[in-house]
Parts: C-alpha cells; structure tokens; sequence
C-alpha cells in the first residue's frame, strides 16, 4: 500500500521540494530543499535535480513527475500552457518528456484562461489544485507572492484569477513612503483586521493605501503596526473582489505557507467569507493523481 | 499694476521653485530652481532660500510666501494642516510666520479631511488649488507622486483624495516582475489606452495589473509597450474611482507636469470625464490669493 510509486519535485522560482511518494501520494521520503529556479539555472537543472534524487533511495524504474516554473521559459524544458477547463487528464497530455541518467522525466504544463481577453496563467498551481481537492467541485485560494483564486467544476478547472497581493506587498513595504513609516514585520491582529475592513470596503486601493501613511502620521497607528494594516489593506481587497465571484455560504480551501493561511482564514471571517485551511503536501498529493492518470491514459 | 508684492517659495520634496509676484500673481523674475526639502535640510533651509532670494532683486519689505513640505515634520517649521471645508483666509490663519533676516517669511498651511475615520492630507496643493479655481466651485485634480482630487465648493475646499498613483507605478516598474518584463519610457498611446479601460473596468487593481505580465508572456504586448500600459492600468482606476464622486458632465481642471496632464486628459477622453489643462504657475498665482488675504485680515 505504502510502496514507492514516483519521485514527485515541486520546482518553484525560489525553491525546490522533492520527494518520494506512494501511488495515495503520501511522501515516503523527502529530500533537503532544493534550489529553486533562479539559482539551480546557474548551478545546472540536472545536477541539482539529480542531487535531490540520489537522497531519497528511489527505484530505478521510478519517474519523476515536475511541476512549477521548471516548465516555465525561464526552466529547464518549456511546457506550453495547457487551457481551462482542464482536468488531470489534460495535465498529462500536455506533460513533456525527457529521458536523462535513465530515467523518465515528466514536466507537468502550467494553465491558462482568459478574461476579457487578458491571458492568466499559473504554474504549479495546478498541480496543488488536483492535490488539495479531491471532489468534482471546489473553491480554492493560493495565497502568494501571486495569489490564485480558483474554482473547480466536473473535476476540472474551470478558470481561475491572480492577485499580486504578496508582490504588491513587498514592493510597498520596500520601496515606497508606506515603508518607510513601517517597523518590525505584520504581527498585530488589530490593525490587521482594520486594514482588511478598509481594504475591502474602499473600492479604490491606491487611495485606500494611503491612510497607512496618515494614520501613522496622525499617531492613531503605531509604526510596529503599519506592516499588519498594509497587508490586511492588500488581502481584504483581494477578498472582496473574489467574494463577488464565489456563490454565498462557499467554502473556499486555503493552501499555502501556515501563517499566511491563518491570516487570510482570519480575513475570511471578517468579511463573511468561509475559508478553511486545505490539506498539507498539496503539491505531491496533485502529483500522484497525474501520476495516476498517466497510468490511465498509457 | 505689475509691481512686485511679495518672494512666492513653492517648496516641495524634491525640489524649490522661488520667484518675485505681483499682486495679481504674475511671476516677475525666477530664481534657478533650488534643493527640495531632502537636500535642503542637510546644507540649511535658510541658506538654500536666501540664496534664491538674492537672486531676485526683491524690494527689502516683501514678505515670503512658502507652500509645500517645508511646512512639515521634516521641512523647516512644522505648521499644522488647516481642516477641510477651508478657503484662503482659514490658510492664512493658520499659517506660521518667522522673522529672518529681516523678512517676514509665512508658512501656510497644508489641508486635511477625514474619509471613514481615515485621515487624508496635501500640503503645497491647497495653495496650487486656489491659483488654479478663481471661481467659487470647481472639481480640479493635481497628478503626480501622489495624485490629489479636490471639490472647490463656496470658495472653499470641501474635501480631496489622495491616490497613490505615481509611487505605485515607480514601485512596480522598478521592484517587480512587471517591471523586469518592461523596456523604456511610457510613450506609447495605444497601449496606455488599453490600460486605462482595463484598470477603469477591472474591480481588482492588484488582479489587472498580473494581466502586464500575461499580455507580454504571450506576445500581445511589445516589452516597450508595457511600461504605457501599465501607467494607463493605475491612471484607469484612479480616474473611475473619481468618476464615481464626481457630477455627470463636469469639467475637472488638471493641474500638473505637461505630459502628465496630456496623459490624465487622454484618459479622461476615454471614460467620458471631462478633464482640462489648468492654468500654470498655480502656486504663484495660490500664494497671491493668500497674499492678498493676508491684506484683509491684518
């Protein structure tokens, strides 16, 4: 039940996480993290790839199955965008193959849809999508550098949206006036919640990003507290666009780093919205149902 | 008619402009434009002013007039902001006066208001809004860094808005992924257009602006054509949000940097907002309506 089935590898921008992992997806094995893209790039995919693989004690036979922005332009192997709606089966068909030191490499293609015409795109996203939800039909968010709001439907994808909160974030609190009134990292729930109200509730955030300037020059918020206020400012306005577009009473799955799980799952709450905490390893649990579906189409 | 009445010092961040006023507000001699407050205060506000002064040949009993942030905490007297609704004469008195070097030099105030518990602030556009607005109403707004939406009602400023619009883009293009994907200056028409509609009919701002990313990835925007969409995403919504507070059919003076106020009345084409070049040298001609109130009250 617990036997080996594939070397799963969650390849991102910064960082990479690898694993051995059964046929139910459980991570029998894992590797120390890895170099994500930007670096390994320097370094030598393979080498890096193949550094990870030798810690695990894999089969020979064992695939490993990519997913994230190592099939991105900027990767080792380009995988063009599969298109929403898309399910697990046209992961697989979209995937890119490579034999290297013997053994299969599958990279698993990021997704696309469009609004309006504007493309949007994700990668690895997917992959956790499949991994976190289990059922035909589910919400779900991504919180992030780039945040990803997606709905599935009949087993698929049907479309999904990207907010650059965590981007968006980090450039504020770096390089623009708000950062500069700003000291220590986002830690107060107050203000946190006060900026998630305010973010959600002024429909222009350009504007509503300026009261972290002057509540703080008006001393009615701390300078330890600006960092909370931006980021509730920036999630709550998230939010409230995806509540508009979710129907009432949804449960919407969080998957991502703990804490900032817990701060949207706290913004959820106040803004009426049901967000729930989704499962762990998301990614390598999305990797062996492709795995699985790859045994299904071959 | 044309004899000089007094020294009108528009001071702001980064830069000084000083020049010898009539009465009615015409600018009879310029001096070289001066230091802004950041680099003034580290060589002396006095001596940066008094050099510009020397420049002017002013008669010996003119009074100096200053508007901007060298009336905040980090310029050279700290005046408190006068609370909207506000005309000239609540500026003038609660403007401070200092003797030195044998002038009467007065720092006028700038203006705050309160949006939901929220404070909002400008300092330097109060005064460049009464040299723009002879007339008792009027809806006038001032681009830049930090971009302010005024209502002039009764000969007053009955409120304003401050959007982050120019700092935000500064951020974006200079500390993101939107930037890194982004070649030279926003010239192009085209793709600021497409911004604009974009950013006025997208909700999200921090989700339209991904759509920089995704146009460019997919071939659909030039890399020299991001940087003019991008302005045109951020200028987009901060002119629908004003739209909405603003009467149908309404003229809006645009006060501001000539290609900037193009670009602002540009957009305003598109999203049926009837936006117009003000007048120039608006805070010499401000600083004249104070002047003269300063005449009525003393």
């Amino acid at each position: 039940m617990t036997a080996p089935a594939f070397i799963a590898v969650d390849w991102g921008t910064t960082s990479m996480r690898a694993a051995l992992v059964s046929r139910e997806g459980d991570a029998l094995a894992r590797a120390p993290a890895g170099e994500g893209i930007l670096k390994a790039a320097e370094r030598g995919f393979e080498a890096t790839l193949f550094d990870a693989v030798a810690a695990l004690a894999a089969p020979a036979e064992a695939p490993i199955l990519l997913a994230g922005m190592i099939g991105s332009r900027n990767g080792w192997v380009e995988v063009p965008y599969a298109v929403c709606p898309a399910g697990p089966e046209a992961l697989v068909a979209g995937a890119a193959r490579r034999e290297v030191r013997g053994r299969t490499l599958v990279f698993i293609p990021g997704l696309s849809c469009e609004h309006d015409g504007r493309p949007d795109v994700m990668r690895g996203e997917e992959t956790q999508i499949f991994g976190a939800c289990v059922g035909p039909g589910a919400e779900i968010v991504l919180p992030g550098t780039h945040s990803k709001w997606a709905s599935l439907s009949g087993g698929r994808i049907a479309g999904f949206r990207t907010y650059m909160t965590g981007e968006l974030y980090a450039a504020l609190r770096g390089h623009t006036i708000l950062g500069a009134l700003a000291r220590g990292e986002a830690a107060d729930e107050a203000a946190f919640a006060r900026g998630v109200e305010t973010g959600a509730g002024e429909a222009a955030l350009t504007h509503a990003l300026f009261s972290a300037r002057t509540l703080a020059l008006f001393g009615r918020l701390a300078a330890e507290a600006v960092p909370s206020y931006l980021s509730g400012l920036l999630i709550g306005a998230e939010l409230a666009d995806a509540r508009r577009r979710i129907a009432p009473g949804a449960r919407v799955l969080v998957v991502g780093e703990a804490r900032l799980t817990a701060r949207y799952v706290a913004a959820g709450r106040l803004l009426g919205l049901d967000l729930a905490p989704g499962p762990e390893d998301a990614a390598f649990r999305g990797l062996a149902r492709l795995h699985a579906a790859m045994g299904e189409i071959a």
